[in-house]
């Protein structure tokens, strides 16, 4: 949180500096559009940004291709009470190689970089710089940044479009060692309302399974798939009170207002300690949600008004 | 259907004559008592009789704990529509060997018998009788009418207390191969309205499979296990159309009323092509049902409540 | 058993006398020409043959397309001890009503018939012998063969070709309610030797459950369902000493030296108190086993071979 | 890999410097003892000692009981062929607070910690220290290097003992936020040797599902369900190529000497595309494998030879 967007309660809160890979994804939020943006330091921060009132909503990745859930927002969704997701949106991750102008690339001894983002070019690095030294830095941008505010690097690793912030010469481009990596990246909020269903929806969960007996992560497995609902993410994480005890993330294809998924829900409520909805939102993909067709919606209804009609005691139609 | 009894719509209408087991089970009904009893043929005919208007109810026997399901009563239930159960009854079955006055045990060459008394009475006959002949009879009592219609038999397999309804000498009782033989009715009628729920209830179906692909048979059983509820019969019978076509003869513990067992009901329908709902009704061994506290009605209700509210986007309490 | 055949340990068993669909059956086994035929009473005699030596094989009835399974033949395959099946048959099932010559279908008011055969017959008699009385025979052919004893029926019941062994007239041909019924017949022996693998096999199982929790039967279907194994008969018997208590008649798709069905019986094995092997043995529709190529042998070998090198510590290839 | 160790083949690596967790956890193997210890920078770098034979084994992080799997290694493991991990350690995790002499707890702006470790030192760190700045480092005992390389911070967090190897002074200890935390490490080598089995032990896999349908994990976990093998580890790891594929890292209770697990790894390696072995060894906290005795080793060898029995054609005993 910035001091200067401390009071606007319709500001938006993001990983920053400018220029940072959550940037680009608050930008393809059409809603954000006018408001106050305010970078932030890390994920918590973020979240508390939107849960004491400092933010609508905050952007904050949750996924990347390449190297998985980020366990910081898995961890913090699963905890901090109140959250929504109510989005998706996904930035191509590549990286571009930086140095204080008239650095050539011979010259790069140490390389500034976020250890994600070192992990992500590391292929390109000992085949460009063998011998390089590696220093850490707490985000992309700022590997950038720290090149102006020391030398202990030579150069750093930095988002594409990094020089529009920072007076940097680029000594390569597209050093990402996979050329298809994307990092997942959700709104958060703490509104109750619900995105519309756009039947191409996904639901997100956290999920605590009843005991450590052999079979209970496969009976949750069970409430999903006796409805036909398809489970597009599913992650442990330690709860962290002892090693072995573990939560899981949950992304569901569908919206709670999907049939199947509200009873699927249902199931998943009944058999858990302790289920968080995360929330409903559309996908990013916009792929349309795939099911068999007797999860329809419809075979739902006509089920409840047949057991309506048993209960009832009117003859059968 | 007899006669005397063709306008009597509150008539009940039971496997006769006077003397059977089926008549046996009748006397166990409170409500039967005053009523007109219809003595029929056989099962077909009971349940004429309740389709038509001309008994309120008929007693028929549904499996034997020897013999097994009563194929006849289970495909009629199958293929008759509009019936439901309305009461279970055990009667425990056992056998006299009876003859005309003046015949002696050494005296018996040819035994009248109803094939299924014939086979729960087979192990004495063969020890007691060997070489004997047997003759089929159309029912238990008929065995020992039979004996005063001809002379084909010396003797017959008959319900004790046959001796009150034909002037038979009894040879031989506990005739029957177990002792602790037990016949199952039902009561049936056209009603809509469902017996009330006592704790100790059973829920009866037929179910029809939605294909014959590997794991149908599978699925609908997991609908009653992910939610607790037991299944204490499941029998298969020919559709009839083909060899290797079944339908599913069911019986779950617990009451439609229950929560556990609505939901499986449902979800069996949105399953199956064809589900009939035979009716809930108390249980003839007045065992409470048993299930795990997480399957309570408590526990349906308070996930409803939560889904509810996710879904009206209100605050969570 | 006849006496003329007591000491033929070649002869063949079955329902007779000759005329009947047993009969029928037996004609299709190429190795029983030439052999002694035993006509027999009833399915204990016919397998009491097999286990005393009196003859080699015993034809049975198993399962009819319209009454479902022949509770009789699965009892006594649960119980006597040492038997196999080895081959399955199939026999088309009609009827004709015959009478002694002279009778006209007018003249009819009494029917002789085996209490299946009116089963299947009834719609035909009510429609065209309306107030017809039933008197039930042993057999399909002694139905016949009774008009030529005694005069307590006008007609009979009987199997096509039943002309050829008595002088009846036929009244009336086709009479059976559902021109496509079948019964299936098994042959069955003391042999140890299973017959070859053919590629469209059976294999007949009999199978208890460990206990009476729910979810046993559910554990047993996935020991099929996680091989890839069809079941094509799952019929449950009351195992006799109390309602409630089952044993399992199952038929799989596949043969004993499958790789898939000869796992699938070593899980059945472990997890079932009492498992009796029935044998493997040619589908009589010849119909190719159908299964999904992961589950082919091959794939089962390799994962044997992938098994064996993990655990004698040889590099992998 | 320092250039000291560089021939030698009977080194350990593990994450250096000296005064690691990693250390710790070499420490506690017998075997170690009297062989030179490789410190190393990263993962990557010990298993490549590993693999190219300068080592005959490296100590690795797998899991943190706060922070989750440790996402290199597991990847490592996935995608560098020929490793076993031959045993495992744990390490309870707790953290010191150190700075250059003279330094006092009310000086310290800036704090030097690797991102895990300040991860867990969060809560102790914004109590005592409000306002304070965080610098990245790369493993925890260069945290407290690097005071005396730069003066960027004023303290760091570092394992107890660090102060062995570096002239500071401690400000403070206990600072960890959960004082069960713990560190699980594993020991990989290239050896094809299985380490004996001990009754308390471990298997681990990796193991990519067949395709991207709705019920493959089901199938996969039903592997382990129907032979009562339990799991106490499985996490999704993206494959790489795309999001929403993943490959997962299973931990098993059990040793491939035992039949149940042998039997759910041949089931595993029939379904899946790719399985690998990781390798079986004693666990680190001694707790012996518990199952059901219906899953004893003597079950499966009874099933094994009542099957041979069978296919042989002998006579059962």
């Amino acid at each position: 949180m910035t001091d200067a967007a401390a009071d606007a309660t319709d500001a938006y809160s993001y990983l920053g500096p400018a220029g940072t890979f959550t940037e680009a994804a608050l930008k393809q939020v059409p809603d954000a559009a006018g408001h106050p943006w305010n970078p932030v330091n890390n994920v918590g921060e973020a979240l508390a940004d939107v849960t004491s009132g400092r933010a609508v909503a905050a952007m904050i990745a949750i996924e990347n291709s390449i190297e998985g859930g980020v366990s910081a927002t898995q961890d913090a969704l699963a905890t901090v009470p109140g959250l929504r997701i109510v989005g998706e949106y996904l930035v191509p991750v590549n990286f571009v190689l930086v140095a204080r102008p008239g650095t050539t690339l011979a010259d790069v001894r140490t390389v500034n970089a976020h250890p994600v983002a070192y992990a992500q070019t590391h292929g390109w690095l000992e085949r460009e710089l063998p011998g390089h030294a590696h220093v850490p830095s707490s985000s992309n941008v700022q590997a950038a940044a720290s090149l102006f505010e020391n030398d202990v690097a030579d150069a750093a690793v930095a988002p594409p479009g990094i020089d529009a912030h920072h007076p940097v010469d680029v000594l390569a481009t597209g050093i990402g060692d996979n050329p298809n990596a994307v990092t997942r990246f959700v709104l958060v909020s703490r509104s109750r309302a619900i995105p519309p269903r756009t039947g191409a929806d996904k639901t997100s969960l956290i999920v605590e399974l009843p005991d450590d007996e052999p079979g209970s992560l496969l009976a949750m497995l069970e409430q999903f798939s006796t409805r036909g609902v398809n489970m597009s993410l599913l992650e442990s994480r330690p709860i962290g009170d002892a090693l072995g005890r573990y939560r899981f993330v949950v992304d569901l294809d569908g919206h709670i207002e999907d049939e199947r998924v509200a009873d699927a829900l249902l199931g998943l409520r009944r058999f858990s300690p302790n289920v968080i909805f995360l929330g409903s939102y559309p996908r990013a993909d916009k792929q349309p949600n795939e099911y068999h067709s007797k999860y329809d919606d419809a075979v739902y209804v006509e089920a409840r008004d047949w057991l309506r009609g048993l209960l009832s005691g009117e003859p059968e139609a």
